[in-house]
């Protein structure tokens, strides 16, 4: 099966299945089976064994899955082994951290430049990424043909990145920006919304000073 | 209506629609419709209605809502009024990434020191907040009393780190490792996944690219 072919709740399940074998100690047993990694996730076992038959054909009754070959599996189909390049725009201390981040490089992302407003940060972040003015963003997107926009603006600015972003040829937006944005078909905006989080993890804490 | 009593969906939502509110321009109208909100963050109006109402009496017919109270109401709901503080463990780039972001205190989330099992980055970070050694976490968070933790640490560590928080009196953990964690009863988790953010939008594109 074709990754694009994967309903969504599947593919946002493959990750986790994905970072617990990996957690799992080098020199561990060889095999896995279904059984055991539904417990591990506590997930459903008829779930997972549907998950997996997706993205992998390595599983065989009574013995399940061979670890390192599950793990190539599950990377070659999230795109992993593939480098997609982004460029960011925002380069706050938020877009800085990411920007700096070196941890993307494990899921296939490069972080190939930065733009801000504000003409004074323009020069390198420490990690040695360069950092443009916005008037640079246009013709930096057409030339290098970046497919994905990381946006780490304040909301009030969010929209008008991300039009400005589609309309250099950008298809896929990681938002950043605690707002909705509008985009025409054919785009997609995953966003991290760390504010709904936020608010998720007050609300219980305020009911447990109560209780 | 207590937060506590409100159902996760809806209180994923309110951040939503305070954002939205936040990000209209300070000499606009004064009113805002049902209606108008939710056509601006496209969803039912049928919903939206019945989420403000949850959170706010101020709606009235025809006119709709004062912003500046609805604002008001929101945070008040969310929390976002008080001041959480919280510890976060791991002080790698993503940790210190979101140890100086200045962006949580609108949230009302404060930071107020980071933890890490590398002895040689103990000290203070750039925005003056300590960073520890991972022997000096029970003691800090039993006296301060410390309801919130946050996990930056890689998958592997991140389970052990959970427990040693849950140890010392944390009660609701915002994790960033790519990992379930198990938790006892009464303890939230709220896991903030960016593998799998990537994973659909690496996804998205590499559909883009064939199609």
């Amino acid at each position: 099966m074709k990754p694009n072919e994967i309903s969504k709740p599947v593919l946002k399940r493959l990750p986790s299945y994905l970072a617990y074998l990996k957690s799992l100690p080098e020199d561990g047993p060889a095999n896995i089976s279904a059984t055991a990694l539904a417990a591990a996730l506590d997930m459903g076992e008829v779930q997972v064994r549907k998950d997996l038959a997706l993205v992998s054909d390595g599983g065989r009754p009574k013995v399940g899955y061979l670890r390192e070959s599950l793990i190539a599996d599950l990377e070659q189909f999230l795109g992993y082994n593939n480098t997609t390049e982004a460029v960011l725009v925002g380069a706050g201390k938020l877009g800085r951290a990411l920007l700096g981040y070196g941890g993307f490089a494990e899921y296939g992302l490069d972080i190939v430049a930065a733009f801000d407003a504000d003409e004074s940060l323009a020069g390198q972040d420490e990690s040695g990424r360069p950092i443009y003015g916005m008037d640079k963003l246009p013709a930096f997107c057409q030339e290098k043909k970046v497919l994905m926009g990381i946006i780490t603006v304040p909301a009030t600015a969010a929209q008008g990145v991300c039009n400005l972003l589609i309309a250099n040829g950008i298809k896929a937006v990681w938002n950043f920006a605690p707002i909705h944005l509008d985009v025409p078909p054919g785009i997609l905006v995953q966003s991290e919304n760390m504010a709904t989080s936020l608010a998720v993890l007050s609300v219980h804490l305020s009911a447990q000073i109560r209780g």
